[in-house]
């Protein structure tokens, strides 16, 4: 008989659900994807979600717990989804007792940007750091921290809004109308604008369309100098929000994760530069600036972990 | 016999160091003040600490512990000073050992913002709360965390220099070269200089030296409209940069001490203000921002009940 714990991790985000069976950080079983735009409503998608897990307990019948992630305000104390971002007709589910009464596991549900803060932390980019910020950068700017060794809420549970913080508080107002705030600088569609603007000044029509982060990669390793431009302003920018984080809170390690950070040492580079020349030796000596490693199975790997251990304080 | 347990807390500051006897954070018996200045290097200032330290335990014999806050650069994990602010001699100091074989008493040291913001959570303006920033506006602009309900010391025990976080990524670099840190808005320094400024171009000669917190303040309440300028000013900067901590750690409490932190509405309506402009009901309908409630004693209690309770665990 072996030893250890396996528990179900769910993803659920805007278009699809994924799961799996998840053990000691690693993926043993994937269950079936659900297309959330083909399920209308919490009991619908609810009751999908409830097969994939019969479907999973069925070759793993010896699963200790379920936890799932979601994209939205979760009170993940009283096991509550608020609301969802993106999915309509998910207000005020009182989602963890929902999943507990009808699998019989201890189930826990989360945001899922802490849920793949957390993964990243117990198995993955910041393994082995007990001081983690984690940022994902894509239309929007998230994130979440661990500190000390723990998944850190807030006293809204609402903490780890990281592209809402401002680099310039003069600057253009973002989404919640606070100036200068990190998502208008490095969110896809500032960044996408921000490089077609910057050819048009360099006398070249490229429209915003062919400006994502994966095709100003390609031209800035192709040698274009705006390609190459952009990514040096956002990494200084970037960097700059981390700067601030840094002195506020003495990080071990900043993950970095979402398609923008595909472009490795091209965003990498100006970040690590703008963090040195920016904090002490104290704070970016021992630092680990680096890409989140678990891809799209963070958050799987996150939740399945979470449940497990609060299954095992219980 | 009393139940309540008994600590000494220790200030150590730049110009004196100031103890006493606590008592479930109230202070029932003061040492000597000490002035650091007319004892030089640290085996001197000891032997006049455990001068104090002995007189004390004479009235009070049955206090069980002894903590010692510092202005500098603390190892309280391992019980050294690395370094202190302003006072010479003090590189690699094994402070907490010392203490610890002279006395007896079970010893902590520990930064001194540090400690305030721990007397200021447990018995002063944030006692309830949780999730508490603490701000002191100086000449330098320094401060500390407790993060759920425990100090927060971060990766290499440094976090918490709020000064240093900039809220213009483009602005003046400060201390340490970051530019637009906050110490370059709101150090006391630069409040004076910018005002005399402001003066300037008012028409109004007013030197740097009449431009003290307490000289704006006293100018800002006689209705001068250049003062009344320099707090909506000093407030939405501050503010601005306390809007990016709401975002990031979404806290129940901001405690402000220091000097600026007296002119009451003048600074704190401002600030209100900014935060409620800049983030979402969530994050500040149920923020406290308030001034400090301990004053000077802040250290002496913060210290003597982190001696008991690191005591208490052991």
């Amino acid at each position: 008989m072996d030893t250890k714990r396996k528990a179900i991790g769910i993803d659920f985000g805007g278009t699809t659900i994924k799961s799996a069976v998840v053990e000691d950080g690693r993926l043993i079983q994937h269950g079936d994807v659900i297309e959330t735009t083909e399920h209308h409503g919490a009991p619908a998608l609810i009751e999908e979600i409830l097969g994939v897990i019969a479907a999973l307990r069925i070759t793993h019948p010896e699963v200790a717990a379920l936890g799932v992630g979601l994209p939205g305000f979760i009170d993940s104390v009283n096991g509550i989804v608020h609301e969802l971002t993106n999915v309509p007709g998910w207000d005020e589910v009182p989602l963890r007792r929902i999943l507990q009464e009808r699998t019989g596991l201890p189930t826990i549900i989360e945001n899922d940007a802490k849920a793949m803060a957390y993964g990243e932390f117990k198995y993955g980019a910041a393994k082995g750091c007990r001081f983690v910020l984690c940022i994902t950068l894509g239309t929007g700017v998230g994130g979440a921290l661990v500190l000390d060794g723990r998944l850190y809420r807030g006293a809204q549970l609402a903490a780890g809004e990281l592209g809402h913080a401002s680099i310039d508080y003069r600057g253009t107002p973002g989404l919640y109308k606070n100036p200068g705030d990190l998502e208008m600088f490095v969110g896809n569609h500032r960044i996408a604008a921000r490089a077609s603007q910057l050819y048009k000044v360099a006398g070249r029509n490229v429209p915003v369309e062919e400006c994502t982060p994966y095709d100003l990669e390609k031209a800035a390793r192709n040698g274009d100098p705006v390609a190459k431009q952009m990514w040096e302003n956002v990494g200084l920018e970037l960097g700059c929000a981390l700067v601030n984080m840094i002195w506020l809170l003495n990080p071990d390690a900043i993950v970095i994760g979402g398609g923008v950070a595909k472009a490795g040492d091209l965003l990498f580079g100006p970040i690590q530069r703008t963090i040195r020349e920016r904090t002490l030796p104290l704070f970016n000596q021992n630092l680990r600036v680096v890409p989140a490693a678990l891809g799209n199975e963070a958050g799987i790997i996150g939740n399945a972990t979470l449940a497990l251990e609060a299954a095992e304080v219980k």
